[in-house]
């Protein structure tokens, strides 16, 4: 497995495998790589002939008070995971390979990008959309593979695709949880073992919520007050948000019919975690 | 000579020329073609296997009182011209075709857009990346042409083509002009009589700016002040701005050292026309 730090390296030696008539599958990660990002990789594997992983921690999608700097890191850990995981090349840019003096294009997302995460982090979701339209240019991949963790991400990077005609697949493939039911997150090794003990929390309100609506709840107000009821009983958690909403555009509802989003954000400390469901009734 | 309406049509014909290992030219405009257009698919022609003419007045380029409804449209026309300087494609999707429903993502450039038209027209050239971005995805070109005499356009194209590392090479042609002078533009048949007789007061003064520069005028102010004077004295013309810029970020510059852009843009009665010359001392 060969891991590159150029750009015209990466693109040359894809073109050759295209010449090849060798399809590309793509899954781009800020690294630290846990079994969610593996599952990518593996389905990245098992549908194309090259499989390519980036792996940028990128400044972008960072605000200026968040964890940019202390973002974990390990490149070493990573590639062994990576190759094991079927992974045929890791493109390993510096900061200024893409983002060189005088840069000034971005991308935005206008409205499903409003909310949730979107409201707290703003210029999060432009710094996301612009590093991957970057990266999908630079690797021209027919599938690209995110996790439905990140599932505002993935929708917005769906919509992006579209919009701009972008000639890929996006495929979202399903949480991978701890066996307690935390999300895997590269963050979770932020939390102290009061704060991992506390953390399942997120997944069993989720949970919870579902049951209610199985039984028929349909107000998405009701839903919202039981999940922060739930998670305001554990005094290590602290919400950022609890959001139902649709599943195309991502705005509050306040009734729930066909498919909803039961999204949150939680921090335990100076760490931020978010979960999600999808419902169909 | 094809012409096509729908996007996926067009990318499989092109899909199917690639694999026949063919190289792609493409010319994005906005129809009603002048020999401006002309030299930049004669251009094309030479250099690639297929040359795709896109024909789009792109709703998103225009402001809101601007001359989307008025703007000159003729495909009977274009289509003979397109021909006749070796165009093999013509792709003229229909609006709803380019934004459907729902649609939501944008491309911004940042700082060269600030300035010039960019202030005159807010949202006119996020308009013009957006569209570009979705053309460029569509036809894949090797080579795309684009003609100096929206020299601004030019430059904010060039730059975001390669912040977003599009894999294409962006040539830009000359202006065409009218014998007197008067830049060729779709717009100038909105002219009346007195008005076209007019116009090409915009090229004489900005030849003479060269001519003083050439003699050792070094000011921007006086160069700029030399134009506004100028172009007043035709009482049919109305100046919108006269900018004496650099020319990687386009910001006004006190010196004139190196290379400068001295660009203008012009209304005669609700016709507004631009024009530029760049200069090196």
């Amino acid at each position: 497995m060969q891991t590159i730090r150029e750009i015209a390296t990466l693109r040359q030696i894809i073109k050759d495998a295209r010449h090849r008539g060798q399809t590309v599958g793509f899954v781009p990660t800020m690294g630290f790589l846990h079994e969610g990002h593996l599952s990518l990789l593996r389905r990245a594997r098992a549908e194309n002939d090259l499989v390519v992983l980036s792996i940028f921690v990128n400044p972008l999608q960072f605000g200026i008070n968040e964890d940019y700097n202390e973002y974990p890191r390990d490149l070493e850990r990573d590639s062994a995971l990576a190759e094991e995981a079927g992974c045929d090349l890791i493109f390993y840019p510096a900061v200024k390979e893409m983002y060189p003096r005088g840069y000034a294009t971005f991308v935005d997302v206008e409205r499903l990008t409003s909310g949730l995460c979107g409201a707290s982090r703003p210029g999060h979701f432009r710094g996301v959309t612009t590093v991957v339209t970057k990266l999908f240019n630079i690797v021209t991949p027919d599938r690209t593979y995110f996790g439905q963790k990140d599932a505002q991400q993935a929708l917005v990077i769906r919509r992006m695709a579209a919009d701009l005609n972008m000639d890929l697949e996006v495929i979202v493939m399903p949480t991978v949880r701890e066996h307690d039911g935390l999300a895997m997150s590269s963050r979770n090794v932020y939390l102290s073992p009061e704060q991992r003990k506390a953390a399942p929390i997120l997944y069993q309100s989720l949970l919870q919520a579902k049951e209610s609506i199985k039984k028929g709840e349909r107000s998405a107000a009701a839903v919202r007050n039981q999940i922060i009821q739930n998670i305001s009983a554990e005094p290590l958690a602290s919400i950022d948000y609890v959001s139902v909403t649709d599943t195309t555009e991502l705005q509050e509802i306040d009734r729930i019919q066909n498919q909803a989003l039961i999204a949150l954000a939680v921090r335990f400390g100076q760490t931020r975690l978010i979960d999600n469901i999808l419902v169909e009734v």
